[in-house]
Formats: C-alpha cells, sequence, structure tokens
C-alpha cells in the first residue's frame, strides 16, 4: 500500500511544519496559511491532508505521542534494573534537540488543550495511555521484587509520572537553570529510591549500583 | 500614601482581568482592549496603568508569584514536621479555585516564554526565587536532623521542585484523571519519604505519621 504510505508520510511532514512554526512563533500563529508555507505545500493541498485547522492541531499533537511509542518499540533495552530503567524515563525527557521540539510542542498544546476542548479529550486520552504505561512499569517491578517493600505502586506510578512531566517542563524552559546534567542525576536519583540497591538482573554484570558502590 | 496603594491596587485590577481573559479564552486574546474591557476601563486609562502590552504581561505574570509570597509570609504554620511541609508545598498547589486560575496563568506564561523574550528573563527570576526557597527549606529540615541520612539535599530541592511543578500541571490539565485526592496524598507520600519517619517537632502531640502507624 504505498499509496496510503504517502499519505500518511506527507501528514507527517506537514505536522512537522507545524512544530516548527509553533516552536518558533508560537501555537496562534500556526495557520493552515503559514503550515502549508512552512511545509512547502498550497493551502489547497494542505486542505486535501487536513480539511480543518482543528485536524491539523490534533494529528499535530497526537504525533508526538506516536513518535515516543516507536522510538519504545524499536529499541533494545539491555543493563541492571537501573540502567533500563533509566533509559526508558529518559526516553521522554527533552534530552537532544529532537526531543526538545517534541516536548515543547506537547507542552503548547496541553496549555491549548486548556482552553480548546478539541484539543482537552485528546489530551486526557494521551495522559491515561502515558499513565497506564508508567503504572504497568511500576507494577512489572513490584512483581520482579525490584521494588522497595514500603512502596505503593499505585501512589508511586502518580509519583514518578508527575516527576517526569515536572522535570520536562523545567528542563525545557529553564535549559540553564536546571541543565541536562542535573536532569539525568534527578531522574536516576529517583529511579533509586524506588528500587531495591542490588538489581535481580543476571544479564547485567555490573550494575550501575555496583558502580557507584565501589 | 494612599495615593500609591491605590495605583498599585488598579494594576492589580487590571492583572486579574488579564488572568479572567486568559483563562477563559486563552493568552492570545489578552490584547490591551479586551482586557480592559473586563476590567470595565477605557483603552486610555489601562494604558495610564501599563502603557505597553509587554507591560502589562508582565505584571500579570508577576503577580502570581507576589500572592504565593503574600500567602507565606500571612500563614502561620503548626505541627509536626510533615504537616508543616505539606501545609507548606500545598500553598503551591492549584487546590481551589482561587490557586487553580493562578497556576493556569502561570503555566500559559511559561509556555509564552518559550518563545517571547520579555517574558523569558522574567519566568528565569521567578523560577530561581522558587527554587531558592525550596533549597532553603530542604537544607534547614537537614540542619534540623529531619531529613533521612541517605539523602542528597541539592539533588533532593531539584527532585522537589520538579514534583510539584508535575503535580500541579498533571492536577490542572486532568483533574478527573488526576484529583486532589491523589494530588495531596502523592504529595504526604513523596514528603513523608524525604523526612525521619518520627517529627522532632515538640509541640506537635500527635503527628501525621503518629496516626497513620496506630
Amino acid at each position: 500500500m504505498p499509496k496510503q504510505v504517502d499519505h500518511y508520510q506527507r501528514k507527517v511532514e506537514i505536522a512537522k511544519a507545524t512544530w516548527k512554526v509553533i516552536v518558533e512563533e508560537g501555537l496562534e500563529k500556526a495557520t493552515v496559511r503559514k503550515v502549508a508555507k512552512a511545509a512547502g505545500f498550497s493551502v489547497g493541498s494542505l486542505r486535501h491532508y487536513f480539511p480543518t485547522q482543528s485536524e491539523l492541531l490534533r494529528f499535530s499533537m497526537e504525533l508526538v505521542f506516536d513518535r515516543i511509542n516507536q522510538r519504545f518499540q524499536t529499541k533494545h533495552y539491555q543493563g541492571s534494573p537501573l540502567e533500563v530503567l533509566t533509559e526508558i524515563f529518559q526516553e521522554l525527557l527533552p534530552t537532544n534537540e529532537e526531543k526538545r521540539v517534541e516536548t515543547e510542542v506537547w507542552f503548547v498544546f496541553l496549555g491549548k488543550a486548556l482552553v480548546d476542548p478539541n484539543l482537552k479529550d485528546l489530551a486526557d486520552k494521551l495522559y491515561t495511555e502515558m499513565h497506564k504505561a508508567i503504572r504497568m512499569i511500576v507494577h512489572r517491578l513490584q512483581a520482579e521484587g525490584l521494588l522497595k517493600e514500603q512502596i505503593d505502586p499505585i501512589i508511586e506510578a502518580n509519583r514518578l509520572h508527575s516527576l517526569i512531566d515536572g522535570i520536562a517542563i523545567n528542563h525545557l524552559c529553564y535549559p540553564h537553570l536546571f541543565p541536562l546534567e542535573d536532569v539525568l542525576r534527578t531522574l536516576q536519583y529517583h529511579l533509586q529510591s524506588m528500587i531495591q540497591p542490588v538489581g535481580l538482573d543476571h544479564q547485567a554484570t555490573t550494575s550501575t549500583v555496583e558502580k557507584e558502590k565501589s
């Protein structure tokens, strides 16, 4: 189905042009006319892919999460539990330029969703999916005996989700006050506070925890 | 100096009308004309208080933090360390309608600051002040022997600051998915994870920790 693939690829191209306008000039400037120009499309051909601005914005917001999912699905994780967890949650943080753009776009859309019912239900759906994934990770850690005993997995998932979002936003908005080095230390410190000091992952020869102890 | 007080009070009134427009329609609608109408001022008299839109927006953003400060200064905190900490950090969360408006306004301004240098330096200044206050609280807990021993106060302050921001945003944006009850449990769970299980505050007859243990 090369035609369908093409159609989706064109939509992704347009959505990325939308991101570019949002990051450079703000969401209110992301009109169909401006996005068409940034993507190198005529307004008419853009309308072929996105009949309304509302559809354009929804697709552009959803693409942030689709890309996170794609990265998770194609990545192979290995190492100690702490290393694997750190890699997973780092994926959600703006640790490089590509993810910085995605985080900024997500943040701006989230602000817009507060006053735009068209984006509100999509924001809810994406939050719910992300929260389920985080809760599943915490439950799996518990099932494998990797969580510290006193931990409440439900509250822990709420705390982890909120912390990841807060770290992402603070690094995005104040990169020189909360630099990447501090982001990664804070993330690892938190993950370490959740799990048993000695990992049970037999594949890992030296865990990060052990390295830090020596 | 009743005239100066009046001048400041008028500015606060106008800033609150700006908040109202932002919360109801979004920041891009907060033009001088629209805010003047919402505040019951003519455009000319609004210009007397805020010669430019830029000054209006800066003052409206700064007012969020001024009000948090005012509340801290007028409030008397008492109880166990956990109770006092919970009360302090609850102050930063959108736990009632008034604070929900403030959080939303702050969130929207923060998004705008990403593309508006006029707001960027103010956002940096306010983040720095807030971070200093949080770091001071963590250091004071440590000095009083209330922090758990393994805690790193610098990373702990980064973690607490990011968590508070993440909790605030998640509750603001998804109140039915992350309701107030979960917000407060998550906050208290986190604070409890930082401090020694038995409080040293002799004024408190029964601390929350003790209540929960019984």
